[in-house]
């Protein structure tokens, strides 16, 4: 499971567990959230089933407020199936899909087969298309000149880069500012420093946990308040490498439940924390603050 | 589609295409083949549906000869849904199944989580299991103690290593020794120094081209010939990586052509060749007198 | 060669040329430079021998105006080499000393053996130290944990972090902001995020041919216009890129000879660029307005 | 400190020790040694004045029977130092000069950068040139294209290979027949392999302390002992891999110390080895039988 921030116009859109089986409808500190993102890396959606991966939207639809934005996460590595699953989100109710790239043949997948992946994706989606790029799962950085040829698509309106690169950030947004496209830092880690360089919004796995907290970064950012906002993004910093590079879903989903959210266990191959992991887990929240 | 060699205890098992629109029932030249693997990485099985992944092993199964071996890929990202391909697998005709390592979420498969998912597939398959580790697709080695530690599994019968670290090979070997665990070469540029350092035999993409010489070089270093052998090892090496990992799937399919086999196109995201592409891997093929 | 900014409490130190033969005096744009560091990366330090090291910095100091500093790159492999470099930096009017990671046995340097590295040069060096980090030419990012207990050093400063990961330069300025311990982005790239997250100053390649437009994004900076400052930034991204990564010193050097600085050509094993990458790095420049 | 084999034209050469203060003239159970290597990586060369490299090899030269082979490495990061050291090391009685690529500015050294380089240096050498490619210290891979175009360098006579990569060595072996180069293993760990691949000798670390045991492998390889080779060469790897990249050379020297040779203590920033790993780094030998 896992819940991610999205902010687009004003809008709002948010993530909340893809793993159906522990689905929780806890909304408590997240209502500023623009809307949430269903099956980014943190949403188990390799361990779904097709059906299961539809059956999540489908309740998280009926769950959310319809001033809350859904984007689901669609990505599949064929492009057939890309499409496929990306019509069927925008059936179940999706605002919009995120799309991974594909993985497994990453040495093969060069600017044009992205291109031509995700213009095929685009040209046949329903609903407006997010690219994703998040090279820690996938070895693959979404080249910037794919991006850019891609952001003139009018039915690709952004991207979630979770690499982490800001230069990159910058530079996307720099050659992409004509396109009216959405940059989204994938990762609280760097979320400040992504709205310094022109991104837009986020979409972050420590949104889960630290959903306020997250959209306050932002209002900071947002309002021109860099200096509480630097504060607040340095105590940030911890907690989300802990949720994500140091012990991943795992991690994310024993906070959930130390903040009163159902984290609930992960599907296997993925493991529970040993005693020692939840030790240090829990130092990174408490010795910034929040725990 | 994609055809290799494996070879154990005197059997023969190869490999052909693992994509069902374009099969092929051309078996020139690889008659000494100890069987088939389908689904192994250049099957393209990522691309394709669990029904034609059932589909591609059950029409192989009625082609093959009986007394060849058929080994069937049926990793999948989850344990639960890799022991089901498994069994399905196993029904529909596979003499054992090779499982590739999950590698989505590579970052938290350490040893721990990997033995549990072999361990967890090995219990429940109804045929043996052999291991593939390709990190050049996945991101990850599997670890030489969690081979050691699966070797001990009365179900899991070998590895296909596709690294190319023959340190590794012969690590894994020597540390394997006792139980009679099988190492196989995963590609046909190290066939050789595998075999010296005590593979037992090997599942090569190049076989689906070049199968004979394959079977010559596995015989040549068999009955310790190996002056003969490290000849044709070295014809061998740059035909191999063109198909691999210079020119993956595409470049593959496209020699198949020029050998009379049916290679096909690839689904996409994967992309065709390029003339220039092309007239380089004829030149990997012909430099070494073998077009 | 190669002139770098560096910030600090209001001074100003710059970097021009290290490689004695083609030095030059040119200080046209580079007025508001805090200071100059010599012998960082771009300045050739590993092609002059220990004399010329020397005598660079001791020419620069003459050359430099007594309210600039003066940062001498003094890294050698070994403590005792590098110990011995830094009082020689020293002696001939280094203000401080930037001393990049040993490198050549980077398996091994792990945060005790660059603990103790770091902690006998500042205990023995005349002036202050700052550390360097700069992954891309050393394979080591200088972990964490070793900057925050060497931040807590006497005679260590700071450090000047060229690996462009924002939310590592954010954790560092977290964790040590009790010892006024001063981040330096190390390039030009990152350094209006560097700066929003809590750095005070940056040693950038590009200042050497853009050094009025670096500091002028300090500037725009440390007074809170960031949106300004933004629109210059991404200016900025492609031509650090040029000059740095994509086509290092060479690329460096032929700028300066277009902005009227002297470059001059590279020490061997570099190599002067070809004319279509001549071509590609003036584009850098002309395409974001600078040429 | 480091003692390694090289095998050329039935003579032979090895190497001992390159930190002066530690110097040892052990020879037991290295009289099979074809000659010694001075300065390779595991002789703490980058933490060696020039001066220091130079007396290394002069007094292993007098201590050295004639009918042993010194090969020096003499590698600096600029061309112009390289063959300085080089005639240098000629003029205190090198046989050969073995040149590690620079590395600093590795993402520069391109082939054209690298063939300029060597042919520089094998052009000014008074005698042969042996290209060293170490890709664990140096982030580079000497290119297979420009190892091809060195080897019809008259002066430049082979290459060491450290990376362990058999597909690279057999080809290398493969594209370089005609000239009479000799390929040699780097490393004790794929020493079978290469031989199998057509490799002609090795420089390996572990002969520092089991010199007669990898030349007895050697011989096995050259009579076509297949077997008994294979069994030796496992019971070799994890010994290697214990004193290179496990525990590298702090590890080397320690077990120097155990097997009555004179390893001693290292250069900083390089530290001894904790309780711990010396505890590991044995049983790596005790488990194989050799302690």
């Amino acid at each position: 499971m896992c819940g991610k921030l999205w902010c687009r116009g004003g809008r709002s859109l948010g993530e909340r567990k893809s793993n159906i089986r522990f689905f929780t409808s806890t909304w408590e500190g997240v209502a500023s959230l623009a809307g949430f993102v269903v099956q980014g890396s943190n949403g188990e959606f390799p361990f779904l089933t097709s059906s299961e991966r539809l059956e999540v939207v489908t309740r998280v639809r009926q769950a959310l407020p319809r001033d809350k934005l859904l984007l689901a996460g669609s990505g599949c590595e064929s492009t057939q199936a890309t499409v496929e699953m990306t019509v069927s989100m925008a059936q179940v109710g999706a605002d919009a899909a995120m799309v991974v790239t594909p993985c497994y043949y990453h040495g093969r997948m060069n600017s044009a087969a992205l291109i031509h992946h995700y213009t095929k994706v685009a040209d046949l989606s329903p609903i407006p298309v997010v690219l994703y790029s998040v090279p820690a799962n996938t070895g693959l950085d979404l080249p910037v000149d794919a991006v850019v040829t891609l952001s003139q698509h009018p039915n690709i309106v952004g991207i979630k880069d979770s690499g982490g690169d800001v230069t990159r950030i910058g530079l996307i947004v720099h050659k992409t500012r004509r396109q009216d496209f959405q940059v989204l830092a994938g990762s609280a880690g760097f979320l400040l420093a992504s709205y310094a360089v022109g991104a837009v919004g986020g979409v972050c796995a420590l949104a889960n946990v630290l959903g306020a907290q997250v959209c306050q970064l932002e209002r900071l950012c947002l309002t021109g308040q860099w200096e509480d906002a630097q504060k607040l993004q340095h105590r940030l910093i911890e907690p989300n490498t802990a949720v994500t590079r140091r012990f991943g879903i795992p991690g994310l989903k024993k906070t959930m439940d130390w903040f009163g959210y159902y984290g609930g266990p992960c599907r296997a191959p993925l493991r529970e924390l040993s005693a020692d992991q939840e030790e240090a887990l829990r130092l990174d929240f408490t010795s910034n603050g929040w725990l």
